[in-house]
């Protein structure tokens, strides 16, 4: 099962959000932008014809020797149950991979702007996907209190 | 912006869907196995108690000769606009990174039971995150038509 898999960043986040800090990501301006040397502007074409994507990055500042394997109290806040690190979305887990689902604000030549991105300023963008209304979650979604406490001051304060 | 960036699968996709086809992935019988030699079945812990996770995976099937830098019609079908490569969903993608909203069915052990997983058996699993209310996607929604009709078959026929 330890087949490593080899990924090239298709792009870079341009962040006013340059230190990693848990809370508040409503208040960033954030874009975009594709490697030059490898995408033309084809490569977002019809984009802005959806009101969200998903961004899929590599949360490269993440310091290695703090990735947790098994299971942690969520932000170490000893009020919230231990939970295994596949039932939490913490940064310091295994591959550093993010996803988040924003705003398309605008599509400029190479650069996306988009609102509501939790990625700081230099980090490596795997991927991007449009938001597409039937791959929504199906069914009653629920979830456990802790999780929706944690995210009271994720977007805004 | 060319930094490689080398990931280890912390699972396996298990599913009696073994070859790759497009449509009709609801017929399908999923699970998702930890690496054992890495993970014990605390890393899965409290993942129960949300009723959706998105598995984030690695199309490791994808031809790498047919992945799209720039735009195309989306599954080749001329009826659909020509549109860039991240304004759609295809697998033949950069990265060849896939990302899915499914139901949470069972936890045991090391495994865990989905429904909805659009991938074949022996997928390298990136990352699994359980799917956070407040992080769904914030105002109204909107796509184009043709997205909407190429996802009549998808999920069933």
């Amino acid at each position: 099962m330890h087949k490593h898999i080899h990924l090239t960043p298709i792009g870079v986040v341009r962040s006013t959000r340059t230190e990693v800090t848990d809370d508040d990501w409503d208040r960033e301006t954030v874009h975009i932008e594709l490697d030059p040397s490898r995408f033309s502007e084809e490569a977002l074409m019809g984009l802005g014809d959806f009101s969200h994507v998903e961004v899929i990055f590599h949360m490269d500042q993440v310091d290695p020797a703090k990735i947790e394997t098994g299971a942690r109290h969520p932000r170490n806040n000893a009020d919230w149950p231990k939970v295994g690190i596949f039932a939490q979305r913490g940064k310091n887990r295994p591959n550093q991979i993010g996803t988040t689902f924003c705003r398309v604000l605008k599509v400029e030549g190479r650069k996306l702007y988009v609102g509501g991105l939790d990625a700081v300023d230099g980090s490596p963008v795997l991927d991007i996907k449009p938001w597409v209304i039937e791959f929504a979650p199906r069914g009653t979604v629920t979830q456990p209190v802790w999780i929706t406490e944690l995210m009271k001051g994720y977007w805004s304060s």
